[in-house]
């Protein structure tokens, strides 16, 4: 697992001031490019949600798109995206949450999600928690149950994982990497 | 590959007047929550990149992300995005493309597209092609080879083959189901 953390850590390259001027951004498209990386990164998501007994991936829109797919065929469970608010045609659930500055809305599919699932979700990068916290609550609210949290990276300088915590209720927050 | 094709279309769901009145919208959700459709898609759209020689998977955003990423991964090619304008941290091409009302931009990271690379287009549907022309264009700029475009479906009553056609030169539009 040592090399494997060495092997996706080698592939994230520090973007300066992105989006904004002073922010240190960590671009995981080399990652991408790169058919071994992608394909250990794959590996050890859905290793994740085997261990952890869950059948089904809920992957964050846009980057948790490219990270909870491949998982969750690799790991033979469903996937489930949870979108900014307006982008899935069905019946929704939604989940408001705060920003810096004002306030954002991400949704799932009613009907994707239900008791007797278990729910790990997916995303690249746990930065300040907001939208991952969210999502656990739309699990919670359409009735299943949360297997955990697994991110490629988490950023210990913000305070993500102390955002989720009342959120996780004692599920786990998985990260392959710690920057 | 007929029993495969009828997996596929039954797990498409019809929703009425999304995004607008009027619009019958085919959402793909229900394909995804399901492991034996998924794999199956992903295992169809895997062996059409590797058909056509493809080294790498340009994935459309977001719904294109959600499948191009695990094909790649399961062809072992790598994966890039093209986002929509102002998404992507590094360098980029980006390029303009009409629509109904208005345009709109995409764009790839510079580096991740040069000479020497063969390219399949995957998304999720092909309507009127505006953004897979578009990828195309953004292809054949970085000095790159199209090798071709893979959608799940096609919606043959709007005009996107033909769009595609002149940028496409030759090389293969693949759709898994027409409509």
């Amino acid at each position: 697992m040592t090399d494997v953390k060495e092997l996706l850590l080698s592939r994230i390259r520090d973007v300066a001031d992105y989006p904004e001027p002073g922010v240190l951004f960590k671009d995981i498209t080399p990652l991408l490019a790169d058919p071994a990386a992608f394909t250990a990164l794959t590996d050890a998501l859905a290793e994740l949600t085997v261990r952890h007994g869950a059948t089904k991936i809920v992957g964050l829109e846009a980057r948790g798109f490219i990270l909870g797919a491949p998982a969750a065929v690799r790991a033979g469970v469903g996937f489930i995206p949870v979108r900014k608010a307006g982008k899935l045609p069905g019946a929704t659930l939604s989940q408001t949450y705060d920003l810096e500055y004002g306030s954002a809305e991400i949704e799932v599919h009613a009907e994707d999600l239900a008791a007797g699932d278990r729910v790990m979700v997916i995303d690249d990068v746990l930065a300040t928690g907001g939208t991952a916290e969210a999502s656990l609550q739309l699990i919670r609210r359409a009735g299943a149950e949360v297997a955990g949290v697994a991110v490629l990276m988490e950023l210990s300088f913000l305070p993500g994982r102390r955002r989720l915590e009342s959120a996780l209720a004692g599920a786990p927050l998985e990260a392959l990497i710690t920057v």
